[in-house]
């Protein structure tokens, strides 16, 4: 991009400026690109994400090869887990390239006209389903990302910039390059896709103080990275923080659904955000779930922690829980139980110790149902399901940017309808007030 | 609220510490009583409102009285369109007491579950419309606001802390107790609806930095207060900054409907955010709708700012319009008028120079209607009507808390909906993944 710049320009600034000033120009294409986006035809958009699934399984050979080298970089710095993430091969290759032909079957969600009606002056006014405009997203090591945020964002009528963790730079480029060509197949701007090419990180910083070129902010990441994103950015963060998600097992709950739904919202997966972290008991069924419960759980290897009641019922084996055990999200094998008295308790405990992501209550009785989803602010309140629902293609939404765990906009799993807003528009016949 | 604290803590502490406490211990109360709130059925929250309503006409002498006060301390510092705001009598009264009867007459919000469809996995996904949860407005000088506002967010579920204008502050306080009074009648928490006290404005940045007690901030006034807000809040913010609007007569216009939504778009109103600031014309039609429309306006007192074509057409006596005239909301007798070759020229000056709030076209050819609806990105896009249009009541909203131009969760006006959010509810019968 230093290109677009004289050479003058460039010796003049410090390294600072000039990335702010890449990071601006940048921005300016994205805004220019986003209004080609906004009016483009649903075809011409699903034409460029097939374009560039193509383009992916045809750039075989150059992007495994990019990624050999971050691979080769990261082999001293990153630990095995990171290493695993930022690794590509023909499956992993496949799957990004049917993860873009899958959000071309989706609906396209631009356009649609909802609520026409007339009112009382006589003109009609409705509400028309628009992009948000650019998106900017920050995310850390998998490179699959690139290819997937591509693809809603583009689906959405959104123009992107893209800036991936710098271990993944080679391998982002690569899958760039296919992006930017598939984009120019299906005769939409190059520019509509954006990768930011430096592995400085003083391009984070310009990108999250541009609020006239970037619309919102999606960071995709470690508390770390989101907490930065959400204290620096100058414009609205579609941000995930905390999952301290709850089951709540009711006096009236059917023992047998209890126990399935506590051993598959903890042990389906440890480290998902919408794994049970705290396990609440009605003091009067504790018994019957805790003892063949804990037996499950002890069994596939969690660590039980409890509150005093819990300890006196299940023995001393179950460590003590202190006050921080109630707000921790483990994303481990380990388990946070606590007896309360009645459903009301629950829910304090809930509201007072949660993170407002996913909580559940198993019970039989409709009232208290009722009462709990109404009572539970969290971003999806479950009535005798498994946590671990709480995702974007479970809910049938067809893809999944994030999960939000913020009030306004978007709440909860966010798909391609979390990308757009919804603009008036208003119809009359030479009306005037 | 000081009596809360004990003395010592009171002497011990500067006053920016002692507001931050009173600003903290006001956000907890909201925070416990919005749990109330979200919970609360829909003939308690329409009894408050009609027994405010009861309270504001039985407390008509201690209102009047306090607003009396409140224009004999201003009468020196503030101009007379302040005074004329600030000023409340028997009239207005009466109107603040009608305005809560009509808003305990709209639907309620809250609770309502929709799109509630079985996923293939057998559970069943729906999303319900809940309250935001504690809202924090602040305004200036019409104590009106501060009836409205508790209205709009008692109805919709939310806790609101509301800080007015310090011109209005003993006006303010006598319809806090109105309020409370309400409340209290209804059986719901006093603590629902607090009018912050202090005229210090310490309070306001305290407000402004407790998100963890506030969910969202809404800031009514001038761009001034609204910059502060957006600039220092913590939490998001719904508000709304230029009402920038355009009109664009197209080649294809009906020249009667043309004149005649111009006239009103412009001198309807001057100093309303929905007033046309700047006309567009195209070249080919120019002549034709200039030279009527301009003696119209000339004869409403309109100053008429136009390009060079405008003055080649109109003559000297139309005042040379400079980039500046684009980009200005003048609240005021002055229009900016500018020829263009086509749409595409117009759709470009209002993407460049406009706000993003309310624009229209005036054309019979459905193609230029259908083009321009999805081109302009602004929060309402209109086709053959004044952009006078552009609010809350207009459009059905029954009640408006402001126009947001922000482009996530609300755009154009908030109403009810505006103050709620949707969270996902998922019912199984011991499902699991």
């Amino acid at each position: 991009m230093s290109a677009n710049l004289s050479d003058r320009e460039n010796q003049d600034s410090s390294p600072q400026t000039r990335i702010e000033r890449q990071m601006q120009a940048m921005g300016k294409r994205a805004r220019a690109a986003a209004r080609h986006m906004a009016a483009a035809e649903p075809g011409a958009k699903n034409a460029a994400l097939f374009a560039i699934a193509e383009a992916l399984i045809a750039g075989r050979s150059s992007i495994l090869a990019a990624n050999a080298r971050d691979m080769r970089d990261g082999r001293d710095e990153l630990d095995t887990a990171l290493l695993e993430r930022l690794e590509l091969n023909d499956k992993r290759l496949e799957q990004m390239a049917e993860g873009l032909r899958q959000v071309a079957a989706l609906a396209d969600p631009i356009g649609g006209i909802t609520d026409l009606n007339y009112r009382p002056s006589g003109i009609q006014v409705g509400r028309m389903r628009v992009p948000l405009g650019v998106i900017g997203i920050i995310y850390e090591s998998r490179p699959n990302v690139t290819a997937d945020a591509a693809a809603l964002c583009l689906k959405s009528g959104n123009a992107a910039i893209l800036r991936g963790g710098s271990e993944a730079t080679h391998s982002n480029q690569a899958i760039a390059a296919c992006i930017s060509r598939g984009l120019t197949d299906a005769g939409l701007p190059a520019d509509a896709v954006q990768v930011v090419e430096t592995t400085d990180r003083a391009a984070v910083g310009a990108l999250l103080r541009m609020p006239e070129h970037v619309d919102v902010i999606v960071p995709r990441g470690g508390k770390g990275l989101i907490e930065f994103v959400a204290d620096n950015a100058q414009m609205p963060v579609i941000k995930h923080l905390d999952g301290v998600c709850h089951v709540y097992i009711d006096d009236d709950a059917d023992i047998e659904k209890a126990i399935a739904i506590a051993v598959n919202a903890k042990t389906q997966r440890y480290g998902t955000c919408n794994t049970m972290e705290t396990l609440l008991v009605a003091d009067s069924i504790a018994e019957d779930v805790l003892k063949p419960l804990s037996q499950d759980l002890r069994q596939a290897g969690v660590e039980l922690r409890g509150c005093q009641r819990t300890r006196k019922l299940l023995g001393a084996s179950v460590k003590p829980a202190a006050d921080a055990d109630w707000a921790e999200e483990y994303l481990a094998p380990v388990l946070a139980i606590r007896i309360v008295d009645h459903m009301d308790e629950a829910i304090d405990h809930i509201e007072t110790w949660g993170s407002h992501h996913t909580d559940a209550i198993v019970t039989e009785s409709v009232t208290k149902a009722r009462a709990f989803m109404r009572a539970v602010d969290s971003s999806s309140v479950m009535v005798n399901a498994s946590t671990r629902f709480a995702d974007g293609f479970e809910y049938g939404l067809g893809a999944e940017i994030g999960i939000s765990t913020d009030k306004l906009h978007a709440r909860g799993p966010v798909g391609l309808e979390g990308l757009t807003s919804l603009k008036y528009v208003v119809f009359g016949d030479g009306h005037v007030r």
